[in-house]
């Protein structure tokens, strides 16, 4: 009973069934050409984060290009990637639970699986997992670099931690993981370099702590979207875990480059189509789309394409279109285009990626339907 | 690739993976049985929405204690409930769209569908489809009764498009949608009697000018879980729509009673169960939930059974505990419950349903796993 899909390939553009999330893949492979080429230029290791898309499709698609391997939050989205064949993922979370460690034992003797921790117990038990499975699992430590959520607190934490892996059977201490998600998303450069700033003397004296013990850093993981470049250029973080850069979203639309521009490395990839359903006065309209179409913890949609518009008031099922003054003449049965205020949630409550070809020309058309293969991978 | 369930029939609860979503079964049968009996004793039809639940088993459990149907939002939840034997679907919502109303079409063929229309060319579009298919399709028309979103805002216009649906080919009049949303969440009995009063007057003068034109309504169909006894008790409604009964959210928990106390009617049925995966300190956790296992569209989850624990700062898998002055001692690897904020959102988010018995005893074991049948389908 998997729900269909709302669009066949070959399909034209005006066929689509509402509401449905969108990839308009020219913006999309642009987006992946861009940060495969930043990475590497930088000389920095590239691991994006199929916390984001939730698509083997789209990991083989940035390991094309040079991605070194995936990230994932939850060992069911790392289930789905390495049983489509993806053979290099990190769980950049904790993970606790002797059930969902035997789990993520079980595919570390199928791929290269490495997890993240921030507590002695845990070691231990990611260690007997990976013993009751006669396999290897990789452990990173996890360190808070200023984002107060997971993470050890100091570089001695992190060193004792690190020590008790090395010491534990069955695993390997393979890095640092050391992201910073709010900065991310701080909108003018300096704030995002002042944040990540912090963020790397920290991260530096962890991996000299580390260093001086004797024990080497593999992996020194971390950046967002938001960030990514000033990591890059650190000289201490060699793996980005980039996830939104693929698609953007409305929320990082709102970040600004150094000259207080906003910033055109990435193109809005990701829409949701949405048709209108009812016109209660003639420059407002209800649309099909509520909470259940869109992610709209980090605000509410833009309207693409509409200057003025905007959407509010969502319930579940249905959303408010002001049209404002636009000018623009909508009428109840059109389609619009929104842009999700975050992507990675708006992802997740959907079943089908759309994905379009020449999706704001004339000749837009359906070129393939993708399964969001992950949804749901919540455990 | 449909992600694993976080449970097994006769596992003990101990061992659910989280997050999961867990139903009290004890509870739930006793909200189901509360509101069966309730519109039995108020001599009013039971529609309840499954737009909640999304689950066709739950559904059959809703109309073998007397429910005539089911309502839903989407025709993708339409063909979920009528692909699993449900008989009688009301969409209770405008649906636009030629490829979106041959899908209703065809449900039509099979069993017995209606829908809601606030506009005279969707009543030509339904009707067309109704043609193609070679079927009949019911119609309500919506009217506003305070909800300021879909549905016309007078007698006249209601009689208008009654008319032209009593004129047109394969489509069927068969009465008034006059649902009131936002009453349902007003705190006090007295704001919701008076929101529904109005919503009554309206529905009321509606039902009188079609019956002046020779139109009788056999559905004056609205009502939810904050307000059914209104509408029950009002002598114009004739069938209920509650949904969240079954489940109760801890937004609806803040709802009062004349008295001024909580309503005790329907209990707590649907929890969150989450693990503590880091501690950063000794009365605050991290948990392994946030926006993509939890609805927080209508205010965070309650902690359950920890008086002055609350939780906060919700990013995309992660959560933040404060014990507060609980004076509760929990670790790092423990699992608390959650009640959602907002039931119907929630329920989205997840794969499986676990069925849990003697939930909050000793015993508590798993008796069954059902799966959110008709999750994501959003269209």
């Amino acid at each position: 009973m998997f729900p269909r899909p709302p669009a066949e390939p070959g399909m034209p553009f005006e066929e689509i069934d509402t509401p449905a999330l969108l990839i308009d893949l020219d913006a999309f492979e642009s987006n992946l050409a861009t940060l495969a080429a930043a990475a590497k230029q930088a000389g920095v290791r590239l691991r994006p984060h199929a916390k984001t898309h939730k698509s083997p499709i789209i990991a083989r698609k940035q390991m094309d290009l040079g991605a070194v391997g995936q990230c994932c939050q939850k060992v069911g989205e790392a289930e789905i990637l390495v049983e489509a064949g993806i053979e290099d993922v990190l769980v950049s979370n904790e993970v606790w639970g002797r059930r969902k460690l035997d789990r993520l034992a079980g595919l570390a003797r199928h791929a290269k699986i490495a997890v993240c921790v921030d507590h002695a117990q845990n070691i231990a038990d990611i260690s007997a997992a990976a013993l009751r499975a006669d396999t290897e699992i990789g452990v990173l430590v996890e360190i808070d670099v200023g984002a107060g959520r997971c993470g050890v607190t100091s570089p001695e934490a992190a060193l004792t931690l690190a020590q008790a892996v090395e010491a534990a059977e069955g695993i390997r201490f393979r890095g640092l993981q050391a992201y910073h998600g709010s900065a991310q998303h701080k909108r003018s450069q300096q704030e995002r370099e002042a944040a990540i700033g912090g963020s790397a003397e920290i991260t530096k004296a962890t991996v000299e702590k580390l260093s001086e013990a004797g024990i080497d850093c593999e992996i020194v993981g971390g950046a967002g979207t938001g960030t990514f470049a000033i990591e890059a250029g650190s000289g201490i973080w060699n793996e980005l875990q980039a996830g939104s850069y693929i698609f953007m979203d409305a929320d990082y639309a709102k970040n600004r480059a150094a000259d207080g521009q906003p910033i055109s490395q990435f193109q809005h990839a990701l829409f949701v189509i949405v048709t209108c359903m009812s016109q209660p006065a003639p420059n407002k309209l209800v649309v099909d789309a509520g909470h259940k179409a869109l992610g709209n913890d980090s605000g509410f949609p833009d309207v693409w394409g509409i200057d003025g518009a905007t959407y509010s008031r969502p319930s579940d099922e249905h959303g408010a279109i002001d049209l404002g003054h636009s000018g623009h003449a909508a009428n109840v049965g059109d389609k619009l285009l929104l842009v999700p205020g975050h992507c990675d949630p708006t992802v997740n409550l959907h079943n089908w990626y759309v994905g379009v070809r020449g999706m704001h020309s004339d000749n837009a058309r359906v070129e393939t339907v993708w399964p969001v293969a992950a949804r749901g991978a919540v455990f």
